[in-house]
């Protein structure tokens, strides 16, 4: 039997992490996830990074079914304690998560670079797929909105996205190298996909492409890109995307999608329920993209993988 | 009504903090505690102090009743998940109590002193007392053992003092500068008594005492100096102070602790079970210094005040 080849996924936080599941489901350790790292913030005095720590306890089995982030079977004490100190309480950081945010603060501080922390960490979670941050250098997406700029988290958790927002920044992207292996990856003519997972372009994907190099590499790798819309019926299915694209002047659709991605897309996955669209964007196929089961995760990834075959069939 | 005249204590953890609850009960605001901080130490990055937290955690009302350090109604979410990471988990930090440790740890690198710290904590808990750290700068119990020099969490932690002890040293007090207001009320006329609790003199008096000027300044102390002997019928009521006492080839005795303290004491309390040496200890009386209920702390408080009177009565 011949080895899976290998796929890269690229992806953020709640949504991506779901079809990372997919994928680990099917490929195991032939994948490799480049995470965005642009959330990161430091907070009590704690490096935190929330994409990454959701896509690890998401392929971990540890991640809080209810939310999509955090851990499961976790408990507030530590925050009230918090609270009780007069300390900040508006990120809430569970008693087991903590545990993660703790051991990362103190091997960065020892000079540990953040790729060999989430690789240590994956290790002991038993987690068989590569787990990388899109950057060893902190990137922080800055938004910039009707009341001035915010960095992410005061803007996505503190102000739950009510400030409308008018630009992003990647601050630190134009000097972060990109991971080496995502670099080495995009360049590999044997990879067999380079996934882009249904987070949202804006916040979670244009950090990465936002890399020196990144967005070039992509256009020219041999492996085909399929993406995932995150727009399902014209709508986001979660999360301040829509609202994001409305006010940035965007159509809320998947043509929205298409065009951002459009210097290095193959194939962009649109929902059933846009199946209309399909006709306008070539290259697109259509795929059930709602992903509430484990099944759901593992059909949309059997899907993009499918597409992604047939692209390479296409032109080779 | 006159007010309360002001009350000095020195002292340690779990023992300590009994009779600095019971001095509270009575004097209130008009309470100045002294803690040891020759056992802080900085663990997962985290600054630890175990003595000021044991001494706030008793005043606030919020200490584990079973354990006499640490948090009521605790839990073990975040030791598990070190654990789970493969991190250092001999030292326990239950999930409330984190949160003591990590404002500490963000405050301290922001610049805030220790001492700051410590008095923003107690008044965020409402504690009406003076609570200070021994000294702002840190100072770092060494314990020289038959296996070497360990640190001291190493040893009394980790090592649950199983090593034979050969002498101790207490890193950095000689450049550390004692708490200004310590050396204030040692030297205050108006002061009614300063009480040694009944802390191991060696773990969590001789720190303090190793701080430049503090022996000196107690000894010439106008307020009388009454100590409560950590020996109980020739023994100690918990913790390593016999099995100390014996390694550095001490009589375990209070007949030894009156002698450690000469220079300065004006008054030991003995507990009842000693008071065949009493004859032999001038300036020594008797009390029942075993505090199960918080009836015996106050009632200990009171004899400790009451000798302290007497002593300022003898000579005034």
């Amino acid at each position: 039997m011949s080895e899976t080849p290998r796929v890269l996924a690229l992806c953020g936080g709640v949504g991506g992490a779901k079809l990372a599941l997919g994928l680990y489901r099917l490929l195991g350790p032939a994948l490799t996830l480049v995470v965005n790292t642009g959330d990161d913030f430091t907070h009590l005095g704690l490096r935190i990074c929330p994409d990454l720590d959701t896509v690890t306890y998401t392929l971990a089995d540890r991640v809080n079914p209810e939310t999509g982030w955090g851990r499961a079977d976790d408990s507030g004490r530590f925050m009230a304690a918090v609270t009780e100190l007069g300390g900040e309480d508006w990120f809430f950081l569970g008693d087991r998560d903590l545990a993660l945010h703790v051991e990362r603060t103190r091997r960065l501080a020892a000079g540990e670079s953040l790729s060999a922390v989430t690789a240590a960490v994956a290790a002991a979670f038993g987690i068989a797929a590569r787990v990388l941050p899109m950057s060893d250098q902190p990137v922080a997406t800055q938004v910039e909105t009707d009341t001035g700029i915010l960095a992410f988290q005061h803007y996505f958790v503190r102000e739950r996205c009510r400030p409308s927002l008018r630009a992003l920044h990647y601050q630190g992207a134009a000097q972060a190298a990109p991971h080496p292996e995502l670099l080495a990856a995009l360049a590999d003519p044997a990879l067999a996909a380079i996934v882009i997972c249904p987070s949202n372009p804006w916040l979670s994907i244009d950090p990465l492409l936002a890399l020196p190099g990144v967005r070039a590499a992509l256009a020219a790798a041999p492996a085909p890109v399929v993406a995932v819309s995150p727009i399902v019926g014209g709508q986001a299915l979660k999360g301040p995307t829509a609202k994001i694209m409305a006010e940035l002047g965007l159509e809320v659709s998947a043509r929205t999608i298409a065009a951002h991605y459009r210097d290095f897309l193959d194939c962009l996955l649109l929902d059933c329920s846009d199946g209309a669209l399909a006709a306008d964007l070539p290259g697109s196929r259509v795929a059930a993209t709602v992903m509430g089961s484990e099944a759901d995760k593992v059909a949309l990834a059997r899907a993009v993988l499918e597409a992604a075959r047939d692209c390479r069939n296409r032109s080779g």
